[in-house]
């Protein structure tokens, strides 16, 4: 299933894409993309619903992230040996991990604010991880019984702010807009194999990352157990696994994103993010 | 006043101490302390609420976070220069951020637990701003508009998994009930000065901690200006502001929290915790 949420921020109703990719309205069999319906029962029963019995929604409204209820937007640092290579960074031992404000959470094709006095605003393009159901301090062979799918994520980073002004990486990832998620969360009954995902992003149609999550260091299934074990996952939170090579920073000379730019973002099977990025207002 | 949320957790419903101590329920005014009552006019609203009108709630329920709805709980760090000293850091250049997950928020009375595998859990006593209107780039001389008032703060921390295990502190300071707040919100017109309340934490009877606001290196106004600047402050958000000198980590030889404990922290005007270390469950 690919499950999504649609309507103004804020106003958003959950939803489901349907074989012809027409959005049906979630509203009357659950309040929201949250808690209990993200568990393997609740996404088992909307699995055996005939979307064509539920209300086809018109248009194409704007798509906001394709979950509620967020406790933690956790993302993993240099989780591709090759993106660690370009940063001059050594390959971690162990995953890094940190958090995004939840401020950052936008729809997939929201526009992107270059914060106030940026002057290196960068691109990620990004496997997240979508947890279905509480997990804490769980075993590798548990993990993936938490998970109720995955979505596309641009983990939107102040380079300056994250790397030169001291301290914790959160300075620099938890700015507002900094994290599209979607267009959908789709299930993992739909993901052969999250480890095999072709991946890209597109800056003003230029390929700037061309990726695999074959290269990642730490897996799927690792993440979960790893993470679990410092902060209890809940439904809905999100672990952003870590970005290809082809980030601004890594380019020689390093590229930087200005307003007015459009990003676009691919994970194969999971759909496509579109941004605009705007100035400061 | 002195604002709070009493009940089960989950389940708390908002209220006020009255000049007796007697908890006035505020259930019948406000769904809760989040939102626009936390703002200046909702503050005001309950101002000028008589609390001898107000439903006197019977025996002494237990107290959950003074606050809810939070976005943020962002903590900063090394900002005591003689805590800075005693754990043999520098006095750092501009403040240090992180963000501790939500998931660690609980009442200011609440067992805390050692997590599973946990060797150097730490005691933090720190003075916790609480932010009542949206901040965004607010300069110092905006910021005290946008803060609702103070409490008190546990900032628990598990010091291997902060300094020893790769990237970010977040991993040693997000578990669950690391972050003890409240037992009230104390609104800034108590306050008469934020930088000058004496602190004090004792683990099992012995004085640990014995600071002042004072010894601050960034004070409230410059912090929550700052923080502004990278994250956008939402009305319920926390900034914890540091701590002052005596953690475990730098006793000679550090000493580290274990099961069957007792902490005991306070700050002048703000109130008391108490909580008991327990063991992984």
């Amino acid at each position: 299933m690919k499950l999504l949420r649609y309507g103004p921020s804020g106003q958003e109703k959950p939803g489901l894409l349907d074989a012809s990719g027409t959005i049906r309205d979630l509203s009357g069999v659950i309040p929201d993309l949250a808690g209990d319906a993200l568990s393997a029962a609740g996404l088992a029963k909307l699995a055996a619903l005939d979307p064509a019995s539920l209300p086809a929604v018109p248009g194409s409204p704007r798509l906001g992230p394709p979950v509620s209820g967020m406790k933690n937007f956790v993302c993993i640092g240099l989780n591709y040996a090759d993106h660690a290579a370009e940063t001059g960074a050594a390959i971690p031992k162990e995953p890094i991990v940190f958090l995004k404000s939840l401020g950052a959470l936008c729809g997939p094709n929201d526009d992107v604010m270059i914060p106030k006095n940026s002057v290196k605003t960068d691109w990620e393009v990004e496997l997240a991880i979508i947890i279905g159901s509480t997990a804490k301090c769980v075993s590798e062979d548990e993990a993936m019984n938490h998970v109720a799918g995955y979505a596309v994520c641009n983990d939107v980073s102040e380079r300056e702010w994250q790397i030169e002004r001291g301290g914790s990486w959160d300075k620099g990832k938890g700015c507002d807009t900094f994290g599209p998620l979607g267009p959908w969360l789709v299930t993992k009954d739909e993901v052969a194999d999250p480890q095999d995902l072709a991946m890209t992003l597109d800056v003003d149609g230029v390929r700037m990352q061309d990726g695999s999550t074959r290269t990642m260091i730490f897996g799927v299934r690792h993440l979960v157990h790893y993470v679990s074990h410092f902060i209890t996952l809940h439904p809905g939170d999100v672990i952003s696994t870590g970005t290809p090579p082809g980030v601004g920073l890594g380019k020689k000379p390093p590229m930087f994103l200005k307003p007015g730019q459009t990003m676009k973002l691919s994970i194969k099977g999971l759909g496509e993010q579109t941004q605009r990025t705007v100035a400061y207002e």
